[in-house]
């Protein structure tokens, strides 16, 4: 097992990589005040996992609810269930939370526990890719809104990631490459190093090889521990980590929640937002291909869906939380592996983008 | 104008108290970093201040949203109508939501702050009593849910309070009272020497001589201000201002939320907290009598509703936030001027206690 420390302060926390973590219960039990635990899963977890955390965790009162599985369901409603459940429950402000599965139920427990009582305890048990090198680890925690993605939420730490690489088996490919969008993310932001190793990797992340997992989900971790230490309240650096998020959530929304996956929707934000800089000049051809095609060997959406028009693209961008006095901020490449925050490009350039990317030309 | 500060560090902010004060424009300028506000005020209010505080703030680009008026509408869905507003009209992280009203609108417009894009900035300018000497200062934030009050917010702190004392001109004379119940409150719980004032101004009060009511604000807000400095996360001293809460809690959700008033249900808690107190020769009867007696002349309930059984009044008060371990804990009194917070109290005479307000005996 492998332990990285996010350092923040009086709410600086653990992240725990290694295998079959789930049945280890001092990890849980070094970080709970109280014996009340509410797990939190949604029902294509459970069936794989939750007995076993169950069992681990049988020296305390715990408590489970199951959510639907999807984007679709990250929202108010659902929510709600979890609210129900703590007050049926007589849950105490010395309770803790468990998320165990991806990114929705994570952000989801995240935002119950910053609510809850004003703010209660809560662990992070990722099971999927993007989940443990990516929303488990920070802070952040949320639902949608029907006009926009993550609009309502809180910045609440957990006490403790607890990632079990052992999951990962059971993901099926599609979420398997939409965690290694958020993975490649790393090294085309600040990292390009890893981009290097992952372009020659690319092959066994996706077979699986848990060595090649193990060590990319550290690094990632890695990266992003460093960046959430300098800012957690994303004022300046953290946001760079919305690299291609910006176009991502417009086709979430656009979409549909649940139509495509977050990391998709991602993978292909990023090459537009690839494309954008290259279109300024400030990174060349070659560095853009090269982005490109290691998005694309991951089994990734590289183009933005038909359906929507430009129009409407642009209007869902300028919903997302980066707008500033009207205009959109987006994070840019410099170059490979150095990102910036921007609102100083040329709307006509991120128009071409978005054309070519849409009619495939 | 009045000037006092809540010191909070980095979140540090002023209560202006004062006549005529929202029509003074500087003091919501000097705290607004754009031009997006979104004032959140109810129905009752909306048509008595609404085009004053517009007009004030004619230079802004406003927005406002009107709820509907009482504590059972301190929900999750009334919660949705403000985050459906600053979504329909895209509000930035840059915005500034401003509570106009009384506590219910304080509470949901700073949860809503506290939620919207993980956290915008919010102004206080609270139009009750009980909201210039209790609820706008602090950083409270939340919503009910039906299975108990409050049990769903935040702690965030307001920029500014702006308590504009010519708004209680037009506050009803019940409303008026359930304000004094929480300002007779900082003299039970922390400032004997105010308690005695107000046993002698109570008449003046209730009549509203501004100058009065005036020095009751601001003192008022003085020991709130000097609690939540100390203690903003209600780690310790804070929760000495639940005095009366736990047991008001109780009618407030077995009554129905807005049947009693918020500050009635306190008035009544207060009595039964005194009461249990004095029970265990904390406090005598003599000063017993004084807490009871002012709180009557200030023409407030004293005795629970005969509708609630005392079985079911423990177990509403047993899903208060101050919970712990199973055991209620109590705010209770040492001396009058001095509140302990405890579960060291024996079971019988809180049954006594109830049973003695309850029947009328």
């Amino acid at each position: 097992m492998k332990t990285l420390c996010v350092d923040l302060g009086k709410h600086s926390y653990p992240i725990y990589i290694g295998e079959n973590l789930l049945r280890q219960s001092q990890l849980v039990t070094k970080h709970t005040p109280s014996q009340q635990l509410l797990i939190v899963t949604n029902e294509t977890i459970a069936p794989l996992y939750l007995d076993t955390v169950l069992s681990t965790l049988s020296h305390y009162h715990c408590k489970t609810v199951i959510l639907p599985d999807g984007e679709q369901y990250k929202n108010i409603d659902t929510l709600n269930l979890i609210y129900d459940a703590l007050l049926e429950n007589r849950f105490e402000r010395q309770c803790t939370l468990i998320a165990l599965g991806g990114g929705v139920v994570g952000d989801m427990t995240g935002f119950a526990a910053a609510s809850y009582q004003r703010g209660v305890n809560f662990i992070q048990m990722p099971t999927t890719l993007l989940a443990q090198v990516d929303s488990s680890v920070g802070g952040k925690t949320g639902v949608n809104h029907p006009l926009g993605k993550n609009m309502i939420g809180a910045f609440h730490q957990p006490r403790c990631v607890i990632a079990d690489t052992t999951t990962l088996n059971t993901l099926n490919e599609r979420e398997l490459s939409a965690g290694i969008a958020e993975v490649i993310k790393y090294g085309v932001i600040r990292d390009a190093e890893f981009f290097k190793w992952l372009s020659n990797n690319i092959p066994e992340l996706l077979t699986r090889n848990p060595q090649c997992l193990s060590y990319a989900i550290d690094r990632a971790c890695q990266n992003k521990a460093e960046v959430v230490a300098a800012d957690e309240r994303e004022a300046g650096e953290r946001a760079l980590l919305n690299f291609g998020h910006t176009f991502g959530h417009a086709i979430e929304a656009g979409m549909g929640y649940g139509a495509w996956l977050h990391g998709e929707a991602v993978a292909t934000g990023m090459v537009l937002a690839a494309d954008l800089s290259r279109r300024h000049q400030w990174i060349d051809d070659q560095q853009f291909q090269q982005i490109k095609t290691l998005i694309k060997r991951a089994n990734l959406p590289i183009q933005a869906p038909t359906s929507l028009s430009i129009k409407r693209f642009l209007e869902l961008m300028s919903v997302d939380k980066k707008v500033k006095q009207g205009k959109i901020n987006l994070v840019l490449l410099k170059s490979l592996g150095k990102a910036i925050i921007s609102d100083d490009y040329d709307p006509q350039l991120l128009y071409q983008s978005l054309q070519q990317s849409i009619e495939h030309t």
